[in-house]
């Protein structure tokens, strides 16, 4: 069935991406400098793995691009985000909020704790946490006990809240804070998609008592898979640097560990590739921007359909670029992925939102309307910086 | 003080790495072919992530080397332990049998799973399982109720058995899996150390119900950070891939979820490493064996010390050579490892036993007395390829 609509849609994504073309993907990496170079260095160093002078080089550049006074990389940023929630002692007896409309990493991570995720709505400007919504919420079902935020339903101690910067854009972080500071409920910013954003001229990330950022393929940049936790407070992150390099107690000859740690330290060759694509990230932005440009050229002329702007007072690093169907557009979802798509141009819609999923069903939550409507009208597309 | 023994322990050392020298590490890896290329290849095809036809290689390369119907590539050995355990469906209620001689890793990935680890003893012979001993312990200890092995004093099942080859010298596995199939516990073959090491002729890793392989920097031949988990079961292959990979369902533009994943998949850039790798095991192994018969030509007039020798019927990789100090000299182990770290000869003790650690001090064990005797009495020399 012909729907015209759909067509002009897909029109509008042939014409922003030079069709006819084979495949574009929703996003790929990018590499325009010393990859090869930093890599056969890596090779010719002898240092691939757990020692040598990328991985710190890394973590420096991370700390001087953020202004995060102490950074940890890691395998990825699901190991990032498991080992912040360590770091905020979140155990079996915990709750963690998090939003529902974000990738199952987020969950995961409470799940490798042995704790409760506790789903939270987002707004329609930033697609992340609904501050005042949460304030609301929390006033309602929670007290405040011995300074700890309870659960009165399930008497279980808040421990986190997980802010998501969605698609890179910044959510409303400033409000977001006053509410946890309110509740004392400290925040981990999960900026995985978030390299190179900013809220009010503060990198995403550095808001939170933690923050991780994640540098897998289909980030804006990559180390082939990797991830990196940020932190202000000395300890936090020398027990971070612990914990992901197994634990060990530092002895010259001697191998001895007193508690449970996790082998999550970045490999130094990953580390190269990272520090190759650090040095071009501002012309990977300026590339992501004009792209979000030339979408919302082609898209001007077709009503029902708009693309996510950076919010007010922000600048996003537009990741994964995303359009917006209207209230009464939104049936045309599925019909647009699937044309998209036969078309060789791939798109997706939103995660499925969290608390939709079979095995996440049973966790608490608060009312997610606009979860669910966000769900039922985003469509993300193609966003690779070699696109333009 | 002088000590003429260690004097002449270290002086064979020292004759053998042909000192003087800078530092010898105990072990580095050895780029010989390929690295470089495959590495350029993988930036070149814009391929260094979650996909690209490098991890597909290595698996199939690691299939044809070890002769398992499956493999299945990721981040390194302690993940491909943990997802082990999981497809064992080892659980917060149950028992894993662990050799106390063994890197925490074997461990850390029972704890990750909420179970016990239950240590028992290793044999002089293999520094391995004591087959034997197993035996008569589990005939005392357990009972066998409703097809499963039950710990008489705790209650719990026994899940697994975890059976290490240590620093690559294959165990008696013929014995130990007779065991394991009389008392219907499976075992997890923990061959992180065994690239390249068989027993009668069959690659470790191969007996178990499942086995891994790590290719940490540190191993015989290293994908940066690395493991992979071997199968002969289908089923349990299919659903270590899956849960390997976030455990997504199969769509083509859908994110859904059915239960918790983990992002442990290895990224293509650090398996094109590891082919190259793999193109040179043959010559890299050749060295070892090599760097064992020097070892053991320069330790054959120091009375008190010897070199561990592969087991009869098997063939090693020599991953890490080791000296074996007399019972009479055992005194001398710290001496040995002070004068050797301070000539520039990294040297260390084998790990500090499981059940010595503090953290692990209450779990359930055997007697573990020839645990305790190794660890009082061997030492790891250096033990690169390219020693030699």
């Amino acid at each position: 069935m012909k729907n015209l609509f759909v067509d002009k849609t897909v029109e509008a994504l042939k014409k922003t991406l030079n069709y006819p073309a084979n495949f574009t993907p929703l996003h790929e990496p990018c590499f325009l400098g010393n990859e090869r170079k930093y890599l056969k260095e890596c090779i010719d160093s002898n240092f691939v793995s757990s020692a040598g002078k990328f991985v710190d080089l890394f973590e420096n550049k991370i700390k001087n691009l953020t202004g995060s006074k102490y950074a940890i990389a890691v395998v990825n940023g699901t190991s990032a985000l498991h080992i912040a929630l360590r770091l905020l002692d979140v155990g079996s007896d915990d709750e963690v909020l998090v939003p529902s409309l974000t990738f199952i990493g987020s969950v995961n991570s409470v799940m490798y704790c042995g704790a409760t995720p506790h789903f939270i709505d987002s707004e329609h400007n930033t697609f992340g946490v609904d501050a005042k919504k949460l304030k609301n919420y929390l006033e309602k079902k929670a007290i405040y006990k011995n300074g700890r935020c309870i659960n009165k339903s399930t008497n279980k101690i808040i421990k986190a809240i997980v802010v998501v910067h969605v698609f890179g854009h910044p959510v409303n972080i400033g409000e977001i804070k006053k509410v946890s500071e309110n509740f004392n409920i400290p925040i981990l910013e999960d900026a995985a998609e978030g390299i190179g954003s900013f809220y009010k001229n503060q990198h995403v990330g550095t808001f939170g008592k933690l923050g991780v950022i994640s540098f897998n393929g289909n980030k804006t940049i990559t180390t082939g898979g990797g991830g990196i936790i940020l932190a202000n407070d000395k300890n936090l992150a020398k027990r971070a640097k612990h914990l992901t390099t197994t634990a060990k107690k530092p002895h010259k000859w001697e191998y001895n560990f007193e508690e449970v740690g996790y082998n999550y330290r970045m490999p130094n060759i990953n580390a190269a590739i990272g520090i190759a694509q650090l040095e071009n990230l501002p012309k990977l932005l300026l590339k992501k921007r004009e792209l979000f440009s030339a979408y919302s050229q082609s898209f001007d002329s077709v009503s029902g359909i708009s693309i996510q702007k950076e919010p007010k007072g922000c600048k996003s690093n537009y990741w994964l670029q995303t359009l917006v169907l209207d209230q009464r557009k939104k049936s045309c979802r599925d019909l647009i992925l699937k044309s998209a798509n036969e078309n060789n141009i791939m798109t997706r819609p939103c995660w499925k939102p969290m608390h939709q999923l079979k095995h996440l069903k049973g966790f608490p939550r608060m009312n997610l309307k606009v979860t669910e409507d966000l769900y039922s009208r985003l469509i993300n597309i193609p966003s690779s910086s070699n696109l333009i």
